[in-house]
């Protein structure tokens, strides 16, 4: 449906609107960082719930092995793509305009009922979604798991970095420089 | 899909569980008592997508004018409904037991993006999307609004009975035999 | 009471204040889109409730068949039009200035009891309002019903032309773009 | 329209519906205990708008001084009489069976426009109301104020009563008797 | 305590800090407009807590009939206030830079225990909290109630006048000029 | 650590204390009934912060490929092991009796910062979070993709057979039997 | 003001209400425990409130070194209390039975302004606020400090008693005991 | 870790990430204005959790007797510090850019489970946790504790003033130099 990569989409990021890419972009960014091969497409559930339901029940046979879908408001989309495929699929609350400081968006992907799970991560945090991503598929991939492993030394390093920062110029310097 | 009448539903009332009939039930005694023709049936949105599908596609081509969807928790019926459907739908938030106090359900039921409204009405309240479906249809059918009219001077005329008995027996009396 | 048509109004669009303006006048505009008749005008319910009493004890007589009122804070205005009226209501929550995040509003206009349903929509929808308005309208209007269809179709084919300026450019063009 | 006292009521009471008798009935008690004349009758602002409005635009007149109203759920009836006396409301939220939370019944009331207060009291808290009306009657009725300052000493008394009783028998034994 | 007016102050306005006269000066504006001797000052219950008693305390022997008490966040003096006077104290929950979102005013000034009411307006609704305040004091001063009167026909006019401008201009000319 | 099976466990179930066995019992069934190999105990965030940094960073060692952690209130459990695994963890905010509606557990455990996802699934639905870890250990093992398709099935036949029971038997029938 | 140690109480329990027990309790118990003389009392902020000033004011030169104050609804009691003493004072939000939810005691003990701290615990959590007090009277007794880490030792032997009787008689059978 | 004073560090300031220091600052402005010897330095709960082991294991040894720590979000920090330590610890909820509204972190913060707990201040008030952390100190310390009573008569004093001022100029020159 969409091609964001040579190799054939192991992970396919979809969101109810273009206004959403301001969020979800985050997660292809974070994808390519790991060389996962991915796709992403705008899929409404509400404006073309056809072809939702055609990208739900094809998603498995295509050779994707997780959705990333993200949406707010009374979000649909992460839920009613859970309904149709085998797949895991998590779910980024996004605060749109039209949302009720976020709330809505959240209830509507997290609470969904026994039976068709939606990994719910933080409100807006795609990137979180395409990490938890690449950590579902290091399940059956060590070198990924490796590369999380790695990602998160950085993560470490990068505070550890900034602890030295602190220490040095004292903490009035570093908040000036925010 | 079912039959709750002899002529041809008017209103389709739909759940996403048996459940969900200790609320719905309300709606389809309100329709008998106003003598609408409708229908009740269970229909998942998450368990069963294809009969949602089918249902919302075929509800207008099958004589139906309203759609009242009642859920709980993540409640996707009356949106997803309302996504494939020219028919106004009413969404009834239920406060299930796996529902965050009700929240949840109102706001995946009432935050719908532009361009597919639900009408959404109070939690558990399935009587009221009733009267609401009967009130649309007194947009072209008189005597069902003439009906309508009757309704609103019996909950007066109950209430005034309450104000002579209160008057008379006092209240006292009265809150004793609540 | 105000006059935004040549033929007799249809559907009734109040609110009550001039700055509910900002967010009601889309509901105008949709209607417009449709061609359906329809007035507009400003009824208070605290500050004008003679007015109010007038206008919802009228407009079935005047050949209004649908009322949408939009209203902010405490908003008593929907559910007071409905006490006083056998019509449908839609109701849209305001989020104005006084409002506590759009709580009090929603919650003012949804939470009616049993007997005098509000259909509400979401927060500042009056689009989705005037689109539901529609929807009532077309149980007895096969016109309006096709194009509420049409204007579905219409939906789905904005986010196809996205989907393919996706495919085609990148999402980080559109992204750039937005 | 209902009878309480042989003097003529200086404060009226009124609520949506019996079942806030289960409420409101500690607003009139607090009354008798101060001998305000009172009137307590059933007003439903949904069910009897024209019974809302005659009470409301007769009770001035009536020598009415101040007004308790409690309702639940979308409570519009403090806010709507309040929008046609000159006459000081106070409001009392009740957390009803419709209720979410009570939260409901508190915006409905509370969030009310610049230029039509509503003097909302706690959740279900019709003693505080009545008490509330007793210090706006006192400030033209100093025997009313002293008792409201005996009425506050007896407060502090019935502390100090337990206080002691605390510190004689030991928290624990009070506790047990709880 | 502080003097803004030449005869006896009969509404005392008092407020946490001075960043709250931001909200509370429409108090005294509206009460100039009444003319209700009345005075202003600064009384923080958690800087100047002696302040707070012996205001508190000395209130109603200095001839006040009303307080009206603003504070933000864990907002204290409004409910401490009456706890210390037979007054009826009105509190305005100011939605402060340390408030969240106001709800923690909102809930510190509505929700105090029976025996101790505060009169709670809507938040940062100075202007109400000094329309209640001369609704009280209309109880026993007809001219004042009689203003109060014609205060709500000039409210209503107003809306009439914009009623004629929509109809005359039309809505898009008003919302253009908001 | 504990011993629910034969093979070496493939998801690991923690949770903070033997009280939130009442819900994350679920999630060792539906491991059973998937004949996944799995193992579960007890590991309290607050009470072990040992044994918690032990079983975090021994469990992908182990051979553990996705974790479950249930927990309450301030619910850091999920959120602390996501921080020292390489692994998918999913976390089921439970709704324990210190819980605040279970609002602490769901923001505690949802709202992680970028870098250190945790998927959330709905409150006290760790059956869900059981289904999570079968469609994510799928992605490398088509049989078990093979059985959630099927028992997504079977979910959508108990609905079926429900429908079909509400059409022979009257939803009345159904009701009464709930 | 009471009696519940032989030597000169350093903590001072206190509570808006004698109900309050039921929770405060709790606090009394820990410090038996932990041989922390304490004194425990009724001081009602808005029943009591010269009782306040006094308990408030004397408390640091009677000896005690730290204030835990429980309270209720609209919970003024522990920011009171902070305002006239430079002892830490620690505050218990109690969900009453005219909390809402909790919500109100917890906003109205927690968001104190700058200048007036209140160390807020969890709600109803009495035992984790008398926790606090022997933390911060360890700071000056290494006793005590010492009694605080073997108190945690004991809190982890009890989670690790619990892990071997799941690992020995499954999790089945703990949780049928429940 | 951090050097901010020649004696040793009595108070430990830590927060999640750098951009907190524009909340958390105010607290080592605070004990340099009291003189409290102290450090300031990040430790991250989530990306560096051995980090948050040493910190929370060493502090005590090292000297600190009441740590300070402030996080957003899913703020696990403040928590696990005290899971690890036997010293008070006083939380700081930051409301972060990633926060909803700064109730993740009110509530990841405060509801600690019984035995851990934490002193929770009001959100983005670390000027108050360091207040609490010099009372806490004060215990044992009679200088510091009649600088925090000094402290106490200084915000009084410039309340006084703004009285003064308003007195002497009106409160609208007042409020037109906000």
């Amino acid at each position: 449906m969409s091609a964001e990569a040579t190799s054939p989409a192991k992970v396919g990021i979809i969101m109810g609107s273009q206004s959403d890419l301001r969020v979800m972009g985050d997660a292809a960014e974070i994808l390519e960082e790991f060389a996962v091969p991915h796709e992403l497409t705008i899929v409404s559930a509400h404006r073309t719930p056809q072809r939702l339901v055609e990208y739900a029940e094809s998603a498995a046979s295509r050779g994707i092995d997780v959705i990333i879908a993200g949406a707010g408001g009374a979000a649909h989309l992460p839920g009613m793509v859970a309904s149709m495929t085998p797949l895991p699929v998590i779910g980024v609350p996004v605060k749109a305009s039209i949302s009720i400081d976020g709330w809505d968006s959240i209830l509507s992907i997290l609470q969904m009922p026994a039976g068709v799970p939606v990994a719910t991560v933080a409100m807006d945090n795609a990137r979180n979604a395409a990490l938890l991503a690449v950590q579902i598929l290091g399940c059956a991939d060590s070198d990924l798991r490796d590369k999380m492993t790695a990602y998160k030394q950085a993560l470490a390093a990068k505070v550890e970095t900034m602890v030295e920062r602190v220490d040095r110029e004292g903490w009035r310097a570093v908040r000036s420089s925010l």
